[in-house]
């Protein structure tokens, strides 16, 4: 039945594309208020797009960005067949720098094989396979091989705040066996690119930390160098984050974390990683990090702090002489399993208010957390999506972490109860959260018949 | 011969007001191009306002606003006299923001004893002191006591990009054997106002500085903690510019700084500074500083180093995971005397350059510098303005030194080979460059009358 339904995506791919395009045209920036019509408008697009693809659908108000549940009917597949149950996103980072965008972001514009637009990997064109493929399956054979619900949110870029609660009141309707995620990469090793199934995520914790004095920006003339200046002040406090082996210096912070395994060890040594071109694809010159672990551990299963931006007092062109009033950073950490970002955040405010700041005052702010995460290898789920992965790429998947956060996949598991399969067809070079994102057109392609593949295969799984 | 000037200025002072009214009611914006007309209009007024003085006036062109020179014809005194370069300027900061004020700040309004207007204060208020004394000694003696130079500038609130170098180029008709600035304030002491002579300032050094590692804004999931954040890097090597004793790190950055005389300490000390009101009054909670220092030592006689500003990465509200391809700050040097800003600019960029940044890359942009500057104070020219202060204020004046910077002070030294006496009639609460600037009338009085007694006694100095 597969086969029909492989030939009819390679049939319909220039369709497929055009409604990609349409997708990534609609700029649903999560995290920035004026863009609001337009994330419902997004979501609009998915509920439209799932009912025509069979689903039954809801669009969900929150007290957030709306959340598009669909829902195959329960006959629509054999009684013992898994439910599967597809998570993704349809809101996107924002664009800035946008001069930096050859062209521009909500423009979709295919140019080198691949499709340019902010979403494009991250992860509107990821989660376009999925809906291309319950299409493919409706068009064909008229149903799915297996009962679907798909939930995609609309604030994944903004800490997933409405999800999380949302997933435990809907626990029921969310009823799931297995839960599909494809906002993953693949892995680009010395023999080539493979599917890879991620079978651990990091976690996330977020802070906006500010630290105010003068009650004004002040002359810095009269007052330089006999009140606390709070731009001096938190660089100071930032820089003593780390000690001289590029430790987190918070006391406890690495108490709970679980150790990386002499197996993983092994195996992620065999996985020919070429840490140079990782690097060097993006302009890094060197690799840096905590003393006594490799790049792909550090990565993988090691937690990581980081400024993610600094502002405050003048930061235009030529001179100003002023001492701020205030000055601030985006403080977050990537937290490895098992640390619980709870017991971070409690360590890391009182950890900022340990430091002297000679009479500035702290305003920090928490945006959001999530749990990392690590799944077993040995299921059938992970044996039923090596089979599609083997059918549509031609090569078993290989298996991997990834440092970055998928804050539902925890949720999925403490709430559902239920394990999640990472299976992602993004590129390195995909420049993510980054000017000129694009998704490459035979990523989409292999996208599309893999997730119509492992449709077929967990429906099979369970009859084995 | 100085009693029936004085008379005059008090006779005469209703029409000083309306006079100063005229000046302030022109918008002369230096730093905004569209009061460009306006900035030549004041220029012309103070031309205008110097020939009825008797001077003979030039209004030069420059490459930005007009310079307006005055001079004395050499007969108009004894051959012996020393010549008095006066300085100040005809420009004033933008009034923005408008709405904040309760009068129009280009209409000029008598209120609770003050004159109400932008530049009442700084320094169209304090220049018509000068005038207004030159044109009672011309009404009345039919001249001079002592022969005047007048040099005003239209570029002070934006910089002074020209008037080095037209110093540079009329050294020889701008010579002079003292220079009188009146752009500075009274010291408000215990026992109430008194008229200052400032002796020193602090000199300037500002730097934009960035730290630039990957290329791009990169996913902090994908590359946290496996390659330098420039973020992070910066504010660490930031926090280094200082030690525990909260100097600055940079070395040899103290080894040319002239030490606090043990009479200066005595007599700062006895200045009964009020401290806790000086910081209050912008919302400081503490002093704070080099150890070993008192706040007015701070600000008066040792260097200060701040940040006036941190920008690069993300800044908005929410969340945004990214490590930012690079982050700057803007870093300023307030330059006690006998520090050199060439000495210390080299010191700095080779401090950094020092510092280990684990492959990001510096960008270093130096923005301007001028030196600190302290004149004795056992001059004649000191004593002959103490003789001028007691008549007119009914007491001594206070020595003191300011913390800010006038850079042409500096360059008059450099380029002329002339001290500066500088006197001025500002309170503290005038709110220069904020909403609500004014003048107090009786600052107004007491700087026509004190300008008019320091003429006479510079020109009896030379004959002591």
């Amino acid at each position: 039945m597969l086969d029909a339904v492989l030939q009819h995506l390679t049939d319909d791919s220039p369709h497929a594309l055009d409604r990609l395009c349409q997708f990534l045209s609609i700029p649903s920036v999560s995290t920035d208020p004026a863009y609001a019509a337009d994330v419902a408008r997004a979501a609009q697009w998915v509920a439209d797009t799932l009912r025509d693809c069979g689903l039954d659908v809801a669009v969900h108000r929150t007290a957030g960005h709306p959340i598009v549940v669909g829902r195959s009917p329960d006959h629509a597949a054999s009684a013992n067949s898994p439910r599967v149950l597809f998570y993704g996103h349809y809101d996107v980072q924002p664009p800035d720098p946008v001069e930096l965008w050859t062209t521009p972001p909500f423009e979709p514009t295919v140019r080198d094989g691949a499709l340019f637009a902010r979403g494009a990997s991250d992860d509107k064109g990821q989660i376009a396979c999925f809906f291309e493929a319950l299409r493919a399956w409706k068009r064909v054979h008229g149903r799915l091989p297996v009962p679907v619900t798909a939930l995609i949110e609309g604030e994944e870029e903004c800490g997933s705040i409405q999800l999380q609660p949302f997933v435990r009141a809907h626990r029921d309707a969310l009823r799931a066996d297995i839960v599909v995620v494809s906002d993953t990469g693949m892995w680009e090793g010395p023999d080539g690119r493979s599917v890879a199934i991620t079978y651990g995520l990091r976690g996330l914790l977020y802070f906006d930390v500010q630290l105010h004095h003068a009650d004004r920006d002040v002359h810095s003339g009269v007052y330089g160098g006999v009140a606390a200046n709070p731009a001096t002040t938190l660089a100071a406090v930032l820089g003593r984050l780390f000690d001289d082996r590029h430790r987190v210096t918070i006391p406890g912070f690495y108490d709970d974390l679980l150790p990386i395994s002499p197996d993983e060890r092994r195996r992620w040594g065999e996985l020919g990683f070429d840490e140079a071109l990782f690097l060097r694809s993006v302009g890094f010159t060197q690799p840096f990090g905590e003393s006594g672990y490799s790049t792909l551990e550090r990565r993988w299963a090691r937690p990581s702090c980081d400024v993610n931006g600094l502002y405050g007092g003048y930061g235009g062109p030529g001179a100003k002489t002023i001492i701020p009033s205030f000055a601030g950073a985006k403080v977050s950490f990537r937290l490895a399993p098992n640390q619980s970002p709870a017991k971070i955040a409690e360590a890391f405010k009182r950890w900022l208010h340990s430091q002297d700041v000679y009479g500035c005052r702290w305003k920090i702010t928490e945006l959001g957390g999530a749990d990392p995460v690590v799944v077993s290898t040995d299921s059938p789920y992970v044996a039923a999506a090596t089979r599609a992965i083997q059918r549509t790429s031609g090569r078993p998947p290989v298996l991997i972490r990834e440092g970055a956060t998928i804050p539902i996949v925890a949720d999925f598991k403490k709430t559902l109860g239920v394990d999640s399969l990472l299976i992602g067809f993004g590129l390195s070079d995909d420049r993510i959260h980054a000017p000129n994102e694009k998704f490459n057109l035979d990523c989409f392609a292999l996208g599309c018949r893999t997730h119509a593949a492992l449709l077929e295969e967990l429906g099979a799984a369970a009859n084995r």
